[in-house]
């Protein structure tokens, strides 16, 4: 594990910016993640920013205002990087450059700081804000991380053998589309699609009537590796830059006609919504946790494995998925929650993807996203999907005011949260990644 | 069709350019087609440049000799465009632009041109050159089109059932890796992969033994959609700026073990080859063929149908592919013919894959890339893999030196070549997409 706690996880810390002293924020002075914004309905050129309480720190004004004057070559050299309009350049720095800016950030940020005065000119509410990809994003990769997912969904198609033989060995992933990856807000136009039903006798192109979320983890990469040269286990992490949530939409009847044998494609590929705030794993320090096989699963092979690894790879992130229909927005009723989850069940470390992805030769880039799979528990009330939680459609998803789900409706919005908390340490939220299903448009069927 | 035969595509033109004019060239001044290059071993920028017999004419340097001074509004836009360093910004300018674009080149380069004194120091020798990327490749998706192919690796797996149920509904179709994307002359290192033997109880990492080549065209777009929004399917060519060659390396044994549920992964994603020269859509106007399908088989959704894509919507471009052995580059002896095909076999059409991509709603953009799939013919001796030639690797091809393959060695060059040929017309060619295996890395296993 290459970052260790330092002062920038105290507990104690806190900030002049008042709002990320308050219980609950998801982003005291301990998180301090990195987001692209700017001014609501402007027409600004979008730029890097920190969260920091309900407020967004713009770090190409901070610099302005001379709030790294007299810092060192190392932290120079990130602050430079991260004037830019995307997280790109920052991020190929690497960790010792990231280290360098987050401790100094904290530092400008922390309740006694003398550059209070001059910051608060560089703060934007994060109520005025608008937000872009935090990263010009190069590939896409999903992974299926979740065994307990992979297991509901293929009892709904392989009642006897649920789990595939490869399962506990190989970290299943597959290329997914990476221009349409939106922000938080994201509207999600219902795909059309090619939906054969069970027992016709030819298929028809209609609106997904099958149209599902998963609740997932995105993991942006900082760095790559060359083309031929696979990333060792023990280097894998310097290469993640950090998490944020991810919702896989999915058009699960789309999927089940056209997914033989190459994998999902259109099912997928309409839409992937990414929460705004990249927190970095060097925030997220406190919360790893030892990695375990259930009695009897086979050891990952070599490749996949270390001490280092097995010691701290996994990660303690409460997920949790809500639901606001269109009815409930009407009458002012906040989103439900459908779903609640852990990012620590998951079955590969985010270090075993990287290093998996990578045996092969194949080259990751700095802006690479990797997405973890839909997080499902182990109990079916931690199911990530509707999928999983309406029992494949035959179960409805009964909500508080008499609506019910088994797969969405044009007009319901699902948000994504996640935190991480833990006695003796400051909560790290991850705002939330949010997208509101509208009508399909009208193909000559 | 927006193409028609018009000046560009006469058979009688000559060029200044003396190698442009002989028999069974790739590049007489009736293609011309686009590239980036720049003089090999040097430090200059990559630049645009179009192929014309055995010289390369450098835009960059064309315009700036005052070549297109006298040019309208609309080829000035497309030429100051094609002093980039990538394709993109040329792509995006639409059909219109690219028509006019190659008018002015082709009247420039035509045998009586006045422009040919200043011009000829615009040229540069194919052989003192070396290329790059002809475009920014946003996503690369890889297409399943020849039923022969599908049909053949089918039968090796499913035997009584060797075509799934949506193969002649849905263009078959995944997400491929962009960043591994090479151009002609890539050395591919063999991947490192789980692979699990028949019989055996756990899989073990180990180089492939069973690499592969697909034969394929790739397929450049030149322009795209907003997210959301259908390319119909009588708009679909407009998005097409050209085509190449692409070698589509594949690792038979590691797909095999990781590619269920979610497609293959690793088994492609180490190195995908396409050729330097994108010959135009507009070039190919003479060799567009009736579109149809075999007596019983199912006509095309509506969405994949209209009697313009039916007219001519196939490309009668015949492919060829051929291996170079370590053994025979020692002997200098020249590159095998392994096989031979026709792109006019593809079950679906360019613009059906085009139209199929979008109909979800996904958004495609200029500089994304398009595989083909395997263009295998009908005849067992027209595929375009070492899987079927082999047999699945039980029947090794016998090479003309003695030698002899199911698949792929370290040293062995594949070289993919293709060219459309009709009486009347002058003959495109496409150069050629070679690459060659390297020994895989060491990692521990």
């Amino acid at each position: 594990m290459i970052y260790r706690l330092n002062e920038t996880h105290d507990n104690k810390l806190r900030s002049w910016v008042e709002s990320a002293n308050a219980p609950g924020c998801d982003f005291p002075v301990q998180n301090l993640p990195y987001g692209v914004f700017r001014r609501r309905g402007s027409i600004e050129e979008f730029r890097i920013g920190v969260a920091i309480g309900a407020q967004i720190l713009d770090l190409r004004k901070a610099y302005a205002a001379g709030a790294f004057d007299d810092t060192d070559e190392l932290t120079l050299s990130a602050i430079e990087a991260a004037r830019a309009s995307t997280l790109n350049e920052l991020m190929a720095l690497g960790p010792d450059a990231w280290q360098a800016l987050r401790l100094a950030v904290s530092r400008l940020l922390r309740e006694a700081s003398p550059a209070q005065v001059t910051l608060r000119q560089a703060l934007l509410p994060q109520d005025e804000a608008e937000y872009s990809l935090p990263a010009k994003i190069g590939d896409y990769t999903d992974f299926y991380t979740s065994i307990h997912h992979a297991t509901a969904v293929g009892s709904l198609f392989r009642p006897d053998a649920p789990l595939l033989p490869n399962y506990k060995w190989v970290p299943i992933g597959y290329h997914g589309r990476a221009s349409s990856i939106g922000i938080s807000g994201q509207r999600v136009r219902r795909p059309m699609g090619q939906i054969k039903p069970t027992g016709e006798d030819s298929p028809s192109l209609a609106p997904s009537a099958r149209l599902d979320f998963e609740l997932e983890v995105g993991i942006l990469l900082g760095g790559g590796n060359s083309l031929g040269e696979p990333v060792p286990i023990d280097e894998a992490e310097s290469k993640i830059f950090g998490l944020c949530l991810l919702n896989d939409w999915s058009a699960r009847d789309i999927q089940a006609w056209e997914y033989q044998p190459l994998g999902p494609f259109l099912s997928k590929n309409f839409a992937t919504t990414i929460s705004p705030w990249i927190v970095t794993l060097d925030a997220l320090t406190p919360f790893r946790t030892p990695w375990s096989r259930p009695a009897g699963d086979p050891l990952p092979l070599p490749y996949l494995d270390s001490p280092a690894t097995r010691s701290l790879a996994g990660l303690d992130i409460d997920l949790e998925v809500l639901i606001q229909t269109a009815r409930m927005r009407e009458r002012n009723e906040a989103p439900q929650r459908l779903s609640r989850s852990n990012f620590k069940h998951s079955y590969w470390s985010v270090s075993q993807l990287v290093t998996h992805h990578t045996v092969s030769g194949c080259n990751l880039q700095a802006g690479d996203l990797l997405g973890s799979g839909t997080q499902s528990g182990p109990a079916p009330a931690e199911a990530g999907s509707l999928l999983e939680l309406s029992n494949g459609g035959r179960k409805p998803v009964a909500l508080n005011n008499g609506e019910q789900r088994s797969f969405l409706e044009d007009g319901d919005t699902v948000v994504l949260r996640a935190w991480a908390d833990k006695a003796g340490f400051a909560r790290i939220g991850f705002g939330e990644a949010s997208g509101t299903i509208v009508e399909a448009v009208n193909v000559k069927p």
